[in-house]
């Protein structure tokens, strides 16, 4: 397969948005997930992000990117209020209702509502998805900010899971094409995984 | 589906390691990479990475979480010293090859070799993987140190991409099916992709 190289000065000459929406698909895939909050007042919220990123395991630690000011701001302030979040993994059956919450309702408005999702009280104030299939529940330890574009690097502790049973501990591999796991590209592209090959320890 | 709760009570008790192989596949599915470098003698050095995580499209700007002093510390010496890394994406041809990288190679050695990848210079000191799908060739811009457990956060700015024909600018959308994308879920459990649903823009 032959392949193309492009530059900066090619790539500065393509319309932003289209630039934008492009430049996030080669990144590559990853699991979207619903991100659950609640404000002072109780209110709900629940917005999708694919960000999710691999921190640490002792202590269970998840990374998030945040940016400030935009379409995430009621996930952000709510959990830095309330100093907890719930992680919500998306099944196939609830994609359209999980994409759904990317759109911009007011903050007074609860997602769940909005999209017909059940929000499920954790032992924090943070609710879980129950139509999810893994959840975890977070409390905010750290924050880094991003000086070149002011995006933020956000890292939780995680203080509970949510699992069903083809996910619980003793399952040596957990099975996401029976939980029917999605990973999206960009923004939008939404792809189904099948099982392909689990490899080893790998030894020179 | 019914769900059980865990707690961290709970979750202490299970053996570290397996432990730490089981949260890591709760947190979702990922593309993995290959990270190619090189040091200030002109040595390569290739590592399997699955955190990279979007930070920024204007600039574009690309995340990573490396552990310090474990398996991938020549990639972050190397990045560190010369200022550049490329992140390859892997077609399941070469899933085997790419995995391997993950072995303890003496860092005179090159992981190109040990694996049968193939090296290809990009303009600044930093390879490419020929044999890989989409790339990018990126400048150390700023990293953060994460308290929590002194892993970190490393961002670059993208200077340069390498792009076969189902991912130049102009296709409305990367064809991930078509490029023999991957993710992995945990460390070791490879899944293949299928499109299934290219959603819109959310509106209320």
């Amino acid at each position: 397969m032959g392949h193309k190289l492009v530059s900066p000065t090619e790539w500065t000459e393509y319309p932003q948005r289209e630039f934008a929406a492009w430049f996030n698909q080669l990144e590559g895939l990853r699991s979207p997930v619903l991100v659950g909050t609640q404000n002072g007042a109780g209110i709900h919220n629940l917005a999708v992000f694919s960000s999710v990123t691999h921190v640490g395991a002792r202590p269970p630690l998840v990374g998030m990117v945040f940016r400030p000011l935009t379409v995430e701001r009621d996930t952000y302030q709510n959990l830095k209020e309330t100093g907890f979040y719930t992680i919500n993994h998306i099944p196939s059956a609830i994609l359209k209702a999980a994409h759904q919450t990317s759109a911009k309702y007011p903050s007074e408005k609860s997602e769940f509502e909005a999209v017909g999702l059940t929000p499920e009280a954790s032992k924090e104030a943070a609710p879980y998805v129950k139509e999810a299939s893994i959840s975890m529940l977070l409390q905010f330890e750290e924050e880094h900010l991003i000086k070149a574009n002011d995006t933020i690097f956000l890292v939780g502790a995680v203080k509970e899971l949510r699992l069903p049973e083809p996910a619980v501990f003793g399952n040596e591999t957990v099975d996401w094409a029976e939980l029917n796991g999605l990973v999206v590209s960009g923004l939008y592209d939404y792809h189904k995984v099948d099982h392909l090959k689990k490899l080893a320890y790998a030894k020179p």
